[in-house]
């Protein structure tokens, strides 16, 4: 699914910059180290990776998606299933082994979704998508109606509230206004955050029911030319979408932490936590217009105005709804692909994946990234077929049910947890590839310099310049522009010499390897005026006429993602950054400590807490500085194989084994996605989020659970630093 | 005129605030003072002061504003004509003595206003107001098409180019895109600054014609509920209004700086330098439409896109428009009402005014100014009746030709700017004297304390607290309330404990006074959600059903604009506030300092400024302290008077008798209207234009006259310290 309701062209860069001293030498300005390789190791790896980037090709890129795009292929069909087999095909002609691995879940496709007005007059809404007959994609019978998969069936009758975003700081303005969603429809527009927690928080506050549309202003008409004339959404365009209970847990809703296979135990559906409980609709914003023009009750506060051609009023009023919903749930069977290429050393996986189902054809989200990756795989197939061998093994993944909530990684993480957390180096992920030529990336603390790094390696398709330089750049003139647009003080651009990189928030598959298996990650891809998502409309059309009509972005991502796996296949020394990562947890501790001390909560907690973010800072400085001679004096094998099982230990280390609180799944204790704050990552969550609640005992025990965490990693940064001074003294 | 583009509810309150001592002493807590005012008067004052304040009445300002509003009365027909007798009539009911005061002024009246699109498309544009039945005003046949006027008579067809605001801001945009209106027609939202501005903008840029339209963004269906259902102007209502380039200089435009009596000498209409060159004319949101959804070119700058139902294009493209204005130009007749209740000292005047011209019915503007200051008026007279006598006298007056260009005041303070230098002590405006429940003021820095000191003995009428409470209180949540609309660093709210008031910028008639003449002077009244500015719904429904149903702002504004009358009146010695202003001089005075150093100008110039400014602080603080002693122990009649005389010279000092460079009518060094910076006033605008225009040579001539000026002023305080000491010790 991606995180794409940000609006690009007037994004928020939440720069979360740390300068500090790389942990790993990197050479001479004459002869350029590159972070975690052997000086006499880096001649051979600038020249592999310069092989490599020769191969991906925009023709086949473009080719690549022209086929994964001719049909839709959602989840649980038959049409998903051909994709698999596609995909695996493609990896088993490059030289992998590929296989398809199968899951059957719990899911729900739609068997009516009925939406009408039926006050103050009768109207049928839930009017499909347009077809224009300049793109024949939009007219096929195939594509599914605009639903939000995990809604359960209903028949509800009431009148209409609108709630704006539908998000907490929404509903404290309605209780300010005396005015309540119970027993009414709450009408929410898409953007603010993940469209599961409108329905959860619709469904706290007692509404019966929730229609979600897509404001014009957030990315029709008034962000820019819509489809097809330009890449923004048609008046008639639907955002789908899930509205499982992702920040709960995402994956199967019947088997939590387990993998769903054939013969797992699984939950009754009514005792699923991740299940909405009110129906949910989307619909697109030629309906919305005819539900919000009338509403009655007091016009909005100024914020809430969106770009219909009218003054919006909150309600209720005149306008009565009608929804009717008939769901068809089923066990339904999911196709992920895992493709591997052998390494000399097997027992170390970097892994790299993104999900082929789609809603409708999906040539952003995801066909961009699968595209990417087939290139990327390609070119690791000529380089074997030229004789090299991956130092270690390559997997590369491609899910299926990643839309309904993640399911097929999810699953497969559950199913292979204690491997991945033995083996896996890293999880490269890449979801909406390419939507434009602006490229993002979101990673954990100690993978941030090395995507830094690598991008300073690819040139920028329409620039003479570096991909990173033209990062940088629009970062810089982003935080410079005169704009209209308030930038809160946290956005400030802190260090005007480095790119920012977001934390990991929600929203694809790098979740269970990050949040639950604590295996290092980062997402990345090129993102730009997109306002198609989820609709029927992101095509290979709107990829040739918008989005990338060279597909340069395409072979720009799969250089970038080739030359990280690279980076993290060959190195002797993993170039993790934990120095970095140290500083920017200290900085979160801070702000903790902060905003406890304001809320008169812990005091008898938070010095443990600031105690270990401290010794954490102090461990992590010491093993950078040990790294730096052990990375400039190889040892053997074996040390190095034992130095680098640590360096990748340091983030399982912070995973709490009993997980956060009342949502024991995500286990990691720095980043977890907000169970009401949107996309965007909750640092610290455990804590922060008993502080949202004031809920001083929860936040004593997250506390703990954090302190402990932060002096595991300590242990284990104190034994990387020992493990290098023993070798190198 | 008034301003009014402001949005008010989102406004940004440019609060310029100095903390420094009162100049005068307000007495002990148990006997609080009065400014200005000895000891032994303060009890008298505050009498005087309860009996004026028990007088207004709402009934009485309703029925004024029913009669003022009863026909559409534009200044240079017979409607206005009769306005004013009216209004006379009223004056000596309340035992004035009152006259009406005739000028010849070069005014034009539209005799065809026509457009039209003429490709892609034909369709005919320039469509009327809308009437509705629910209100009969707005079916009148004598209602004014809408048009601006002092445009020229013209008929040009052009492709059409949108330029947002058409500021200069703007056009460094289009610049950048590489677009231009040379050859073409412009077309403009309202909004951002004085509409003569974007004609001399668009002028300068030689387009042939400049449409000038109300964006639903900006006060329309955006902002909030339209009329007739709420105060925001409905998509078929037009601005009208001046295109005079008063800025340059305000007033007939063929007699600069004298009066325009019949024998007085005019310059050919070809020679009146604040005349526009290109046809200009008003449309409606709905007409508009029809243009901007016809450009071509590419898609806006996001800040561009206003609230219309599609994506704005800067064009050119398919829309062509055909322009067709023929403007009936003549000599008209103005007639001022001048009414004076002449005090025991008529070598003082206290001086207050208003127009009474409106575009049509003008409740708002000018009509709720009227129809509270007639109250204020008949208070006054219901004084006399019950033995009380001015102490000095007071001038009332009733402005006509103000909606064409401030023209009314502006012939009056030329014919009598001898006179009125020697004996007016202040001029008190008001003109949308009520728009809503939100009290504003600007005023000149000496009687920023005067405002907040009255202000503050008045009752808001929707709360138990005062009206300055109340201000100061929205002012404080405005600036801590979290929104997505940015606040610059400059509008913080720097002094949390005083309620902000603004620099006199342009758009009423106080222009002349101050600007001109250097009277010091002031504006108030009550903003709110006003969006039918200069439209025929701005009519007496309008108000009854949004604006001050009860009439009881009225009856406030009443009560300030008396008591501040009363004090500036009473006092034994003016309550001018000059450490203040001097502050205020010194932070304009390092800004332009800093300015000056950053664009490399003026490194001579600069020290004597900074000099003359830092001498005019300290005379200010030393006149101040001995002012303190002074009206502790008031002196003789004839030391008052002196003293007096001081006081008011201090503002004439700062004028520079050759006037601003490239527009010598205004004279004052501290103030005046941007050249092309909005309504808002430019500080130290001599200088710092020439700065704008990087033009070495003017900021040297520039930077002399403001120094002399401020030299000037900082010995008329020099001589008010020695005469305070002298008689005080």
């Amino acid at each position: 699914m991606a995180v794409t309701t940000r609006r690009v062209r007037s994004a928020i860069i939440l720069a979360s910059i740390v300068v500090f001293p790389a942990a790993i030498s990197r050479g001479t300005q004459e002869n350029p180290g590159i972070r975690g390789f052997a000086p006499a190791h880096v001649a051979a790896e600038r020249a592999l990776e310069q092989q490599l980037r020769a191969i991906p090709d925009p023709a086949r890129a473009e080719s690549n998606l022209r086929h994964i795009t001719s049909e839709p292929h959602m989840a649980g069909t038959e049409a998903s299933h051909r994709v698999a087999e596609w995909l695996r095909d493609q990896y088993r002609s490059y030289g992998f082994d590929a296989d398809i691995v199968s899951y059957s879940v719990w899911l729900a496709q739609p068997r009516e979704v009925h939406l009408e007005l039926i006050a103050p007059d009768k109207k049928a809404l839930a009017t499909p998508e347009q077809p224009f007959a300049v793109d024949p994609d939009t007219s096929d019978k195939n594509i599914v109606v605009g639903f939000n998969t995990f809604s359960p069936s209903g028949d509800v009758t009431a009148p209409v509230v609108y709630v704006n975003y539908g998000m907490q700081a929404d509903y404290r303005e309605l209780e300010k206004l005396g005015i309540s969603v119970d027993g009414k429809i709450a009408i929410a527009r898409y953007g603010g955050c993940y469209r599961g927690i409108k329905t959860k928080l619709a469904e706290e506050h007692k509404a019966l029911g929730l229609i979600i549309y897509s404001d014009p202003e957030d990315d029709g008409y008034v962000a820019g030319d819509v489809f097809p004339n330009g890449p923004w959404r048609p008046m008639t365009g639907i955002q789908r979408g899930s509205v499982e209970y992702t920040q709960i847990y995402p994956g199967d809703p019947l088997t939590p932490g387990v993998a769903s296979t054939a013969n797992a135990k699984r939950l009754a559906p009514a005792d699923a936590a991740n299940l909405p409980r009110i129906p949910t609709m989307p619909i697109n914003s030629q309906d919305a217009s005819v539900i919000l023009e009338n509403l009655g009750g007091p016009h909005v506060p100024r914020q809430w105005q969106g770009g219909l051609p009218f003054t919006y009023h909150i309600g209720p009023g005149a306008a009565v709804a009608h929804m009717k919903l008939a769901m068809d749930y089923q066990q339904r069977t999911l196709y992920d692909v895992i493709a591997k290429l052998r390494g000399t050393n097997d027992g170390e996986w970097v892994v790299l994946g993104n999900h082929h189902d789609a809603w409708v054809y999906g040539a952003v989200d995801p066909g961009s990234g699968t595209a990417t990756m087939l290139e990327t795989a390609r070119a690791f197939g000529e380089l074997v077929r030229a004789g090299w061998k991956p130092r270690r093994t390559i997997v590369m993944c491609e899910w299926d049910g990643e839309e309904p909530g993640l399911m097929g990684s999810t699953e497969w993480v559950e199913a292979n947890r204690a491997e991945l957390q033995a083996k896996a180096v890293a999880y490269l992920n890449t979801d909406v590839g390419v939507a434009g030529p602006n490229f993002t990336a979101s990673a954990t603390p100690s993978l941030k310099e090395l995507v830094r790094d690598v991008t300073r390696e690819v040139q920028d398709p329409r620039d003479v310049r570096s991909v990173y330089n033209v990062w940088l750049d629009r970062a810089t003139r982003q935080q410079e522009e005169p704009s209209g647009i308030a930038r809160p003080p946290s956005a400030k651009f802190t260090a005007p010499g480095e790119a920012p990189i977001e934390a990991l928030g929600a929203g694809s598959d790098f979740c269970p390897f990050f949040d639950h298996a604590g295996i290092p990650a980062l997402d990345a891809g090129f993102i730009g005026d997109y306002g198609v998502y989820h609709s029927m409309y992101d095509d290979f059309y709107w990829m040739k006429k918008f989005g990338d009509p060279t597909f340069e972005f395409h072979v720009a991502l799969a250089k970038i993602l080739g030359t990280l796996a690279l980076r993290l296949d060959e190195s002797d020394t993993l170039p993790f950054d934990y120095a970095a990562y140290a500083a920017e947890i200290s900085r979160a501790a801070n702000d903790l400590a902060t905003r406890a001390a304001k809320q008169g909560i812990g005091s008898a907690d938070v010095p443990a807490v600031s105690d270990a973010a401290a010794r954490l800072t102090a461990s992590a400085a010491h093993a950078s500085q040990a790294l730096q001679q052990w990375s400039n004096a190889p040892p053997n094998a074996a040390k190095q194989y034992e130095m680098n099982r640590d360096l990748v230990s340091v983030e399982q280390a912070l995973l709490a084994p009993e997980g956060l609180s009342g949502r024991t799944w995500y286990k990691h204790t720095i980043y977890a996605p907000g169970t009401y704050a949107g996309y965007a990552a909750e640092v610290l969550p455990g804590a922060n989020e008993a502080l949202d609640r004031q809920d001083a005992g929860t936040f004593t025990r997250e506390s703990a659970a954090l302190g402990a965490a932060l002096l595991r990693a300590s242990t284990r940064l104190d034994e990387i630093a020992r493990l290098a001074s023993s070798t190198t003294q």
